[in-house]
């Protein structure tokens, strides 16, 4: 049984330990931001700095983990059909919709999506790290120089993890325009219990 | 007249707007650790998502500035004789020591000085983001693939910023083999008052 998550919006939930969650792209070309915190003590989060850390590469997929800001490991990639994902850029807002997008409506953004799913958590805005933008396209140039180019995914490509402790998640379907493509598509997922 | 950072350790203090912060490399091939926390409001600190993000690269050198997670200017590169620093991956810590170094003894690490350091001021380890690794050489490949490299640096490199804000700074030398080529040596800096 997959959740919907709405074009533009976002959404927060617990995971056991063990508990397997998949994030599916149901029509392609769609990015959604996933955020994770220990969900006895949210001061413990994911961390892209950790991360690139000990599993020595910026791009993740199925074999590598996204660690913590206190190097523990959260949660395990086992399966990935899209193999291309990013954790170098944070999640768009009203600052960046103003800057990059200064003719179109402002949006809250995912960040501004995530922020509103985690407060019942307990978890305030400056408390959203970098995200694992899931299925985001973000190639760095030779000179380091980044660009946000449209997700390659195709309709029901996902990628799936493994709860390694007890976690509140954030999850989103993207708000920007650049992201997806210039569209705004819906998220699926769903958690299959370890036990 | 510049103040010492001995070998392996850190130090904290702060800046008014304006003022101008320059860290020396005095014997080349060292890293410094830096972060800033907005003064008056600590939960804002710099991103490296953000920076990415607003400054469309992953090299930053004069001409870039730091932003952060509130997508505000924390610190404008000025000048730069280096041209390489890092801001992909965090300070060292026990337990990278522990999993990089397994048959060296444990040091706090940049981490360890840092939260040491920060303390005073209301800051704690958790809130430690990924850090501005001054003089890092972290070459990314095309894959993806991150390795730690010793720095290019030569003796008299330096990095200058401005403070675009009131700050509390947290600075480093480096406490890490890797990063350093296998040596832990000093760095040097200095305040000039923007008035």
């Amino acid at each position: 049984m997959t959740t919907r998550i709405e074009p533009r919006s976002g959404i927060a939930f617990t995971l056991d330990a063990g508990d397997i969650l998949t994030v599916y792209d149901p029509e392609g070309g769609q990015v959604s931001d996933l955020v994770a915190y220990d969900r006895d003590d949210p001061r413990e989060v994911i961390s892209n700095g950790r991360t690139f850390d000990l599993e020595e590469t910026i791009h993740l997929t199925a074999g590598n983990r996204l660690w913590s800001n206190r190097s523990n490991p959260m949660l395990a990639i086992t399966e990935d059909t899209a193999g291309l994902h990013d954790f170098l850029l944070t999640p768009c807002s009203v600052d960046t919709f103003k800057h990059f997008y200064p003719d179109k409506p402002v949006h809250r953004g995912c960040f501004g999506n995530l922020a509103a799913a985690l407060e019942p958590y307990g978890i305030e805005a400056d408390s959203i790290p970098t995200a694992f933008n899931i299925f985001m396209n973000v190639p760095v140039g030779q000179n380091g120089k980044i660009e946000v180019l449209p997700p390659t995914t195709k309709p029901g490509d996902y990628i799936r993890f493994e709860a390694l402790k007890p976690l509140i998640i954030g999850v989103t379907a993207c708000s920007a325009y650049a992201s997806n493509g210039g569209s705004f598509k819906p998220i699926d997922f769903q958690i299959d219990s370890g036990r």
